[in-house]
């Protein structure tokens, strides 16, 4: 894991502000649980989409022919989720392999954690849906913004 | 239908932004249709939320007991909806009755038109689900922003 | 309008089953608004996949080049759509032009009717996204099911 | 872990078909990521209403004051889901707790698993949304069904 300081890296970490609705809430007056992953991916396409400043993965795809299919995805839920306050999602890179990388997605509201996530991709040749590198902008991109695991 | 410069109401209309985004968009890649009207009602529930200072449909029902539930909804598609800009929802009450409002909801793409939209709601008193007059602030909030259903 | 008797056409209208779920309502304890024309579209996707003997939207899109984007939805909500019984739509094409497609889908629940809707659509060669005639098999599968707007 | 034999308790899992739409899928021509912890979780509360007759979510929150709100999911993703074949889920209760549940809900089309999943909830008095044991009946309603984790 590379020393964000020493490596002259980002300090800060992306965040991604939702508007919770009254939509996306069930009876229990919550969010409903299977809405928070569709928010987390949201966060990680939106961090693509500021960090590259324009290319989501939507441009990915249709511009470059590069996807990102997730191969696994974990959530734990730490507190419920209102329209009462925006939801942020810090979201950041915590691992980058030979095709793969990891994202961390952390939502919070009002300072209190709400869930942490982790959700991991494979790049592909979008046309073919084969595993592939990244190309050597996309990796550079995603290392100056690498961050631990941990590293809320 | 009240003339606005006249009645000194607001001459701005309001705008919803929404990141369209590849979680959005279907295998014609462009954003799904089935999509696009839960859209304009979030863009309602955004202009709720904005012109009263922080209520939302969320907080009209959990805190003032009062609901808006749709009898009715009219769109026209114009334009293809995709990721490469943001979507703009010009929203408006363009009608208030004794228990209904209306609401106009346009949404635009780098200019152009993509949808135009009317939506029609009760006011009911949430915990009995019973039509009901809204209550005086909420009358004169909405007579503040009515505009006439073609003032784009 | 033709005369289904006379014409020998089909004699009842295709109901597509929905389970409504607790992930489908909102706060005030029914299916949320904006979640029913999306209903209504799967209803539609269904007819073609049932109708065809199994060549719903992504397959005459993957396999025929063939696209159907909606142009315009109305839908009038009647009664409050819960979890308690399953939301059947009777679903059917009501008006058949040269290159456009309208279906009616009418939504009950426990024998009240919860919604009616109307839904137009063009044909378009899906790669090129222009407009055309539907392929002859394809017309002629929609004119033996054409029923009038209010043959409910 | 009891032995499913012995135990006298069922021998078949069950299955949640669910019919995947082009409305489910994104440009890249496959069910959206973000579209399946949902549907897992439509699975979950599917298995609630068939095994127990009728009380699936809504049914134990608004009739039994019971809420089972989600503490944490994992999933991983194994092949790309299609329109082209139904995803049955085969979804079981793995684990059961003083005060918490877990389910593995495994997704498959034509014979290959395209998703594997686990998911964890607490019991909670749902006017409350205090963590709470479940009742006598859910507690052996979910001990009938109990199979080991890995028990495909």
């Amino acid at each position: 894991m590379r020393d964000q300081t020493e490596a002259g890296g980002d300090t800060e970490v992306f965040e991604h502000s939702i508007a919770v609705r009254w939509a996306d809430c069930d009876p229990a007056e919550i969010a409903y649980s299977g809405r928070i992953p569709a928010w987390a991916l949201d966060a990680i396409d939106a961090w693509w989409e500021d960090r590259s400043g324009g290319t989501g993965w939507f441009q990915l795809n249709m511009d470059r022919d590069i996807g990102t299919p997730f191969v696994r995805m974990e959530i734990d839920f730490r507190t419920p989720i209102t329209p009462r306050h925006r939801l942020i999602c810090r979201t950041w890179p915590s691992r980058l392999g030979e095709t793969s990388i990891t994202f961390r997605v952390d939502g919070y509201q009002d300072g209190a954690l709400c869930f942490e996530g982790r959700f991991t991709s494979v790049f592909v040749t979008a046309s073919a849906f084969a595993k592939t590198a990244p190309p050597e902008d996309l990796r550079a991109l995603v290392e100056a913004h690498l961050r631990p695991e941990d590293a809320r």
